[in-house]
């Protein structure tokens, strides 16, 4: 007999690897932040006989959910300025209202939404990109919230930074700062191929390798995009972080609607990550991402939200049914893009794309405990035939009922543990007065 | 100073007439099934003060959603058969299910499980498409659904019917049985071009004059259907309808996925409403309804969920969104099918396109009272910049609070009056045992 910590007894285990795989009645064991066993109820009780249990009868346990695309602080400006075209939804709302309000207490207040909204919808790890990145560190690791933070990097003065060598140095010292977290990585992330000069990709493709750390990179996001790289630099942004140097198995590329059949097979031959983060694109009409020649071609596609100014909301249930959904109709077949596969982008896929492929993503032992319990007794996903399909077609975020990061309970019974919703609510409508204000 | 039955105090009013309204701190005033005033709270305190008062301080207060095209029954096929293309779905998985289970009951429990699950989602009127009509609409009546239910018309012999003319016959028999119901009419429903020989769809038109009621129809739903028609009818099915005199106000035409622009001009010219089920046509890979071609050509479009079997559910708030965010995409426009639109779309146009238009739709004095309350304090939908961007692109149906249908109380605080959660769960699982034995 061996002693646990804890383990959660679940109706269905849906550990996305072995890729596909419904376990009905088993128990995942925990000690201490990682999983250690998983296996029949009846088998994991001798096991372990004197080990806390959490009874989940009606609930399907996942890994969390991953997501691998976001703009957390921008959760304060959800539903700002809507069903405007691009060019004037940035300029007369969004660079305005940040203006206004960007600095550290805009960046905390902003996750700290945002944590509490990602943890009600059973997402355990997200891919931050915003300015104020030690911030941003700095909040996650006091919720005791996973995540990889971007160092931001624009060609333009920020209330982050005023100039190249202060953005580098300042993206450093955050490095620096929070080397080792268990909770808190980093990756480089310069904004847009547009909005950043070849001398800065170079130094940033020689710190990624110096780091061994990803680059977050949005490309490819529009047509536009592609066309006046055609003009300005004679070929498509592709193409230029190819002759960078940047295309490689450390690049985590989001968007990517504009994309030749070449350059799907350069993305799989190079180990690259591709962030499709579909409710934008639609919102923003950026294009349709080829998210199933991206999964035939066997390019990892992670899912992301984008940030909540353009989804508008951070809901990865409702994203990686949206990723289903739409990858069928774009390539018409209605069998593209299956429920298993719309789960592992959403958790193992993203998990790989930011770099913790090894330690979150799947329920397997010896990885991290990031786990995620959802009711499926709700009239909603009844009756259940298949639970992944119900998990990926049918599940509303509001049926997380429990979330685990690192073996620590984060929402129990549906309400979110040590976590003020009643301060947060306040926060957010003092944000809201200022940020609306003219 | 009058008297009035119920006061229902908003912090928003969402009437969605006049378009694109959003009224603050406003109260809506019953009278037994009927709207009669709406107004500032102040001002109907007033004129009212021996009322009963709901308040509802963090609440938008909207029209009861339209569901413009469904098939309840099917509710107990929720995630049977997914993944897969239209032939194989329907052949190999749909129709054997039904073809063991269809009759009565199967057809009573699947749409008390749909009603309560509309309910619990914030619709309160839905457009019926399904066999066994009569067992439709006594269970609507029971449970104080507002329905239209179809009369089903097929060249097959199915459990509702064997012959053509017994098809003919038990239909007339249910449009007069519930003749005069107030919260139960029907339309005619021939299934589809592909399924209904001309000869049908002349007696169907002669009956729609002579009973003044609508035609609900599946029609152009895939690029398939209409090459077909071309081979076998040497015209599209659009052109045939048109041949056959059924194109006009009472033609309810769902999908149309596969529009010209000459096409949409007619359906705009003749009056007749289209349905846009974006999330069954995206699963099923049917293709792109036009959605705002037909919006600016001045179409009638209302938003239907389809049947749970290929969505995977009746989640009205998750399908408008859908119709927004995907219309932008298709037409490359980022100001396209805007929020208030897609309100309107799956409220008030729903309600006009399946002849309700007087009656429901919107929150408007003299109008049957089918009102929704739905959460806005909740963390996901904070801040409140605008309640129609919030309702439209950051809603979930768990929100919904409170529903009325012509006044009476059928969720309240959450939860559903008068019906029983966990028995609903029980047939659910009764049936899914059935449904899923080989």
């Amino acid at each position: 007999m061996r002693a646990v910590d804890q383990v959660l007894e679940a109706r269905w285990v849906v550990p996305v690897e072995p890729h596909g795989t419904v376990l009905e009645h088993h128990a995942v064991a925990l000690a201490g932040d990682t999983i250690v066993e998983i296996g029949p109820i009846a088998a994991v009780r001798d096991k372990y006989t004197s080990a806390p249990r959490v009874e989940l009868h009606e609930h399907a346990l996942i890994p969390g959910l991953v997501n691998a695309h976001t703009h957390n602080p921008m959760t304060l400006m959800r539903g700002l300025a809507d069903d405007l075209p691009l060019g004037p939804w940035l300029q007369q709302h969004i660079w305005p209202a940040e203006a206004r309000v960007m600095g550290p207490e805009y960046v905390r207040d902003g996750v700290e939404l945002a944590i509490a909204e990602m943890l009600r919808g059973g997402t355990t790890c997200c891919n931050e990109n915003y300015f104020f990145p030690d911030v941003q560190a700095a909040t996650y690791l006091r919720h005791g919230f996973r995540a990889v933070v971007g160092l931001p990097f624009i060609e333009f003065p920020s209330a982050w930074a005023k100039s190249r060598d202060e953005y580098f140095d300042k993206n450093l010292a955050v490095h620096d700062e929070f080397k080792g977290e268990k909770l808190v990585s980093t990756t480089l992330a310069p904004h847009a191929p547009y909005t950043v000069a070849d001398e800065s990709f170079a130094r940033i493709r020689v710190l990624s390798d110096q780091l061994d750390i990803p680059v977050h990179l949005h490309l490819h996001e529009t047509a536009q995009e592609v066309e006046d790289s055609r003009k300005q630099h004679g070929m498509r942004p592709f193409a230029r972080m190819q002759a960078l140097g940047l295309v490689d198995e450390r690049l985590i590329a989001v968007h990517m609607t504009q994309l030749t059949d070449a350059e799907i097979a350069a993305c799989a031959m190079a180990g690259v990550s591709v962030v499709h983060c579909p409710e934008s694109n639609l919102k923003l009409a950026s294009g349709f991402c080829p998210a199933e020649k991206l999964r035939r071609a066997g390019v990892n596609l992670a899912i992301g939200t984008d940030g909540c100014a353009s989804n508008n909301d951070l809901d990865m249930f409702g994203e990686l049914r949206t990723a289903a959904l739409l990858a069928k109709n774009v390539v018409n077949d209605a069998s593209a893009f299956d429920a298993a596969f719309a789960l592992q982008a959403a958790t193992l896929n993203g998990a790989r794309a930011i770099g913790l492929g090894d330690r979150i993503g799947s329920i397997v032992p010896g990885k991290q405990a990031d786990l995620v319990a959802v009711r499926l007794d709700a009239l909603e996903t009844q009756p259940v035939y298949n639970a992944v399909s119900q998990l990926v077609y049918a599940t509303g975020r509001h049926q997380v009922s429990d979330a685990w990061i690192a073996g620590v309970r984060k929402v129990e019974n549906g309400a979110l543990c040590a976590i003020d919703a009643d301060a947060l609510r306040a926060k957010a409508r003092a944000w809201r007065a200022r940020i609306a204000a003219n």
